[in-house]
Parts: structure tokens; sequence; C-alpha cells
């Protein structure tokens, strides 16, 4: 089963691409779309939209894992990441791709067995169950790979 | 110029379109764009997407104006609100529409002259500014058509 995970945001949108054969896990691939600060906010939109639906065709993800968004997240954040993650939606949903939503909470307990675990603890054990040699960079690749792991694990989608 | 309002929500997006021609307003159509609380939530996304693309195809305004969010929202309703304001200035923005973002301050300032004004007050200028018998229902329609009017009297795009 290959699993897209996907980290949302305005700036920077992390994504991790994982096969999961019999409990093995490989890497296909991670890494950013980003939009610039200067861009008007709808443009912005638009780019992530596009982005997703190149990930989407290129990787033909079966099941896609989303962060969920949380309670103590300022309001500015919220909002902001809250139209990343419309568009996100919307491009998954088109293709179909069932979609499990996980928050940090979750996802740490999923790596590290531990909910209030560091995220270099987080980011050492997605190294360490897809075999790399190095962390994933920038974090928000990482935490897409992380993403995609906790997914596998859980299956909680809807 | 023909201008289309749009109040986001995830559950009723309130719509309104308007013609100024030489200052002069006349409504063209208002309305909602409703999605059920039981639905899951990249198929509401994606409802409020083609409904959003429907109003674009079938009335083409030249702009667009949408209420801007605030920061004394709820963390709950920003990240909710957010994410169907996401798909709603993707659908514009794909179709190079100008989009004007207003608060409710902004818009009761320019309906009312006041921006602390009642929404009655908001409401009962919507209705005498568009020549209306009655005033528009639902609300989320007539805060639409506000939006519409604000936008007419501000034009600050982008």
């Amino acid at each position: 089963m290959r699993i897209l995970g996907i980290d949302p945001g305005t700036a920077i949108v992390g994504y991790g691409v994982i096969d999961v054969i019999n409990h093995r896990y490989t890497v296909v691939d991670y890494g950013c779309i980003r939009t610039a600060a200067h861009m008007y906010l709808p443009e912005r939109l638009d780019r992530i939209y596009q982005g997703m639906q190149m990930l989407i065709e290129k990787y033909q993800p079966q099941e896609m894992a989303v962060e969920e968004l949380f309670f103590n997240t300022n309001i500015t954040t919220g909002i902001s990441v809250g139209q990343a993650r419309g568009v996100i939606l919307l491009a998954a949903q088109q293709k179909d791709i069932p979609i499990g939503e996980y928050t940090p909470l979750q996802v740490k307990q999923a790596l590290v067995g531990y909910g209030r675990a560091e995220k270099q603890q987080v980011q050492y054990m997605v190294k360490t169950f897809l075999n790399l040699t190095a962390i994933p960079k920038p974090d928000d690749a990482a935490d897409a790979l992380a993403l995609a792991i906790c997914h596998s694990h859980s299956r909680k989608i809807g």
C-alpha cells in the first residue's frame, strides 16, 4: 500500500510518500511544496492545490494522512493553515483518496509510544522505520513521513 | 460591474450577486450553498468548491468580495471556516477573479457608517441599497450581499 503523508501550511507543505508491504516500509519520495510570502494568498492556495494534484498524479497514493489541526494552535495560524488544508483535502477528495487525520499527539504515540515525545525522538524513529542514513530535511518533510507511518499503524479513515 | 459577495462557512456559504451601474445597485441573485453536518469533511469542501464553480460559471462576476476571518473568532470555528474559505478563494483564483477581503467591522462601516452597528442595521441597509421589499433570508445571504456592497464602495483588492 502506498501512503501520502501531508503536513499542511501556507508557506511550506511537507509531503512524504511511503510504500508499506508486509509491515516493511520503503521511502518513495519526500519534500516540500513552497509558496513565497509576498505572493497573493489565492495564488498561494492555487500553487498548493496544483502541487497536490501533481503529487497525486505522479505517485498514485492509495491513501493519504494529514495533520489534524488542534485547539492550542493560535487563531491566526489556525485560519491560515486551515485555508491550505482545505485545498489539500479537496485535491485528495477529487481523486477519491481515503484520508486519515491525526493530531501531533497521535503521531508521537504511534512512532515513539509516548504522546509527549520530543520532535527529535519522532524524527529519529522516522529515520529508523524507513531505514534512512540521515533524518529527512526539512522538518516539514520528516513530519509528513511521520504522518504516513502513523497512518499505516492506525488506518483511521473518515 | 458585477460583484459576487461570499460569506464563508462549512455548513452554509452565503452568496449574493449584484450589478453596480452608475452607483445604482441591482440584485441579480442571492442564496446559500449548504452541506450536511453528517457529510465527510473533504466531501463538504468539494461540494462548496463545485458550488462556487457553478456560481462563477452562471453569473460571470468580474470581482469577488469575501469575509476576512479575524482574531476574536474561536479556534475551532477559525480552522473550520478557514478550510471552506481556502476552496472558495481557489475557485475564484482559477478564474482570475480579483478578490477583495473585508472584516465585519469594515462591512458595518461601509453600510451603516459605524463599525459597531447591529446586524439588523446592516440588514436594513442591504434592503435599502438594493431596493428590496424585504430583508434577504437567510442571514448568510444578507451578509454576502452586504460584502458585495461594501466591495463596490472600497474596491480593496489583493
